[in-house]
């Protein structure tokens, strides 16, 4: 992204407009050059990229402010898991046309999260396609050294723990291509709202960084469903894990949903895009890391054990009986 | 990215088995977790991100190995022109289908040049669309702390410079596209085949950064087009430039068209896609940044001085009369 004095295209102009006033860190030169500067401190710099599809990830008619805020949320929600504290983005933007309607929401949603996490725009660059709108951030926080906290490093006996609740974001996607539960909830406007929130606007724990880095063996954040992301972490760190499916917390509104049979156990713990931390934490650690959640203003949830052996997790009903699961999880291919 | 033992999805087995043997870096944990690390150094890190969609920035019959080494490369090219040691990238990648017979090549050049420039892949982001395939790259260098060189610098009095040659890129395009190059050089392939190089693969200077870094009061790369890019250094530099247009390198290919009047000296410094290196060098620093290039291996030509004022760069022909530009360089809106 670049910004002249003597600005020279469209594309620097809808930069200098729109996004000159989100780089607020001096490493971003106001993006007026071809690179930013991340300064050194010390601490690892720790990387991740996501990117978001229009029509995949999220709908045509989402809110652009929305759009925006999920396209950094998704990214900042991995910086959360590992331990990091964010300290800034660059982003990718592909887009049909320099549209003003849905530019200046877009700038905005980002700015306002972007301010709300400490994370800044530190570049981009900006492309036109004739295909989807697609975002792609790669953002960067920092850990002391070496404490980035992995996958990996689940062993047996560990705590499974979650963080808020999930599947609501599932259900909300569900109402908004006008599936069962939007026929369910057809006169209940609160809680479609607030799955359809879910759905658009993740809530990343970044709070709870700290506690994670602290006292976790292992973490990810929950992006393709907590069955499949779950058997991920297993898989890497050479264990299997046990999860009691009655203790995975649920809003209000996924419980009786599911307690009426309009969704599935198996539907919510593979729908995805919850943007949750799942980790595992030794047992002598569980009671500081709690306490540490709810300092951080963080809801954690203890659901399984982390077992020796291979297998897939298992889920377990209330009555102790393995849950099917047709699929674990979300795949684009 | 990420790669379990269990792998629950094709999205996992595709990143294992293409992209798993380029994260050749510690800190790429085997694409196997939610995040890289960089490990600090004392250096500065210096962060680009550029996106190429095809269609736009690529033509959908380029064979894919050219089409990854182009969206490193460009990248890349940002990392030289700021004086900067690559580290590392990551990736994300937007495609309709996970098809062997185009990731295989594709993972094949972009491994290749990694290697080559010493620039491992150290995570990234694979998603579907219904659209163009889209790929955008964040890459990651190092300078020595506050010694990236930015646009900023200019001074007047200083001698413009630039790396290889200019113009041959915009030529190769126009010969895919079939327009009047490809006529005027039917029967020379040898010259639609380097000018047709020179659009696919661009030939980072990265050789050429800690030259920069020593000896370059302001610099960037030429992407977007030469005379338009050079706008944008002066702008933000605050100053302007006159341009002896003879001057500037041209391939004989490229010579050969314009003195047959095929393509236009204004087509040639506005094209864009060149990606060499544009840089102003101080006159006294001026012996020494060539004795330095030519031990980098790296051809460089003086085009032009930086002068005092706001207007936008003069390109003179041999007779010292302005060289009327249409247009400065390609823009996206």
């Amino acid at each position: 992204m670049t910004k002249g004095k003597q600005p020279t295209s469209g594309e620097d102009a809808l930069i200098a407009r729109y996004f000159k006033p989100l780089a607020t860190d001096p490493g971003a030169f106001n993006l007026g050059d071809d690179a930013a500067v991340l300064k050194p401190s010390g601490d690892d710099i720790v990387v991740t990229t996501d990117a978001i599809v229009e029509g995949v990830h999220f709908l045509a008619e989402d809110p652009p402010d929305t759009v925006a805020r999920k396209a950094l949320r998704v990214n900042l929600s991995d910086l959360a898991a590992k331990g990091a504290t964010p300290a800034g983005f660059v982003l990718t933007l592909a887009l049909r046309a320099a549209d003003d309607a849905w530019l200046t929401p877009f700038a905005r949603g980002l700015g306002s999260d972007a301010g709300l996490f400490g994370c800044p725009l530190l570049g981009g660059d900006t492309v036109s396609t004739p295909g989807p709108l697609t975002i792609s951030i790669a953002a960067f926080g920092r850990v002391p050294a070496g404490k980035m906290v992995r996958r990996s490093g689940a062993k047996p006996g560990d705590r499974v723990m979650v963080t808020g609740t999930i599947g609501d974001a599932a259900l909300g996607l569900d109402i908004l291509k006008g599936g069962p539960v939007a026929a369910a909830l057809a006169d209940d406007a609160g809680a479609r709202a607030m799955l359809i929130g879910r759905y658009r606007v993740p809530q990343p724990r970044n709070a709870l960084a700290k506690a994670v880095r602290n006292h976790a063996r292992a973490a990810m954040d929950v992006s393709d469903g907590l069955a499949g992301d779950l058997a991920k972490l297993c898989g890497v760190s050479g264990v299997s894990a046990v999860i009691d499916a009655p203790s995975i917390p649920l809003s209000p509104a996924a419980a009786a949903l599911l307690s009426r049979g309009i969704a599935g156990i198996d539907a919510i713990v593979s729908g995805g895009d919850d943007y949750e931390v799942l980790c595992t934490v030794p047992e002598d650690s569980f009671e500081a890391f709690v306490q540490a959640a709810g300092q951080a203003g963080v809801a954690v949830s203890s659901i399984g054990v982390i077992v020796a052996g291979s297998s897939v997790p298992s889920f377990l009903d209330g009555e102790g009986r393995e849950i099917a699961l047709p699929r674990l999880s979300y795949s684009h291919f």
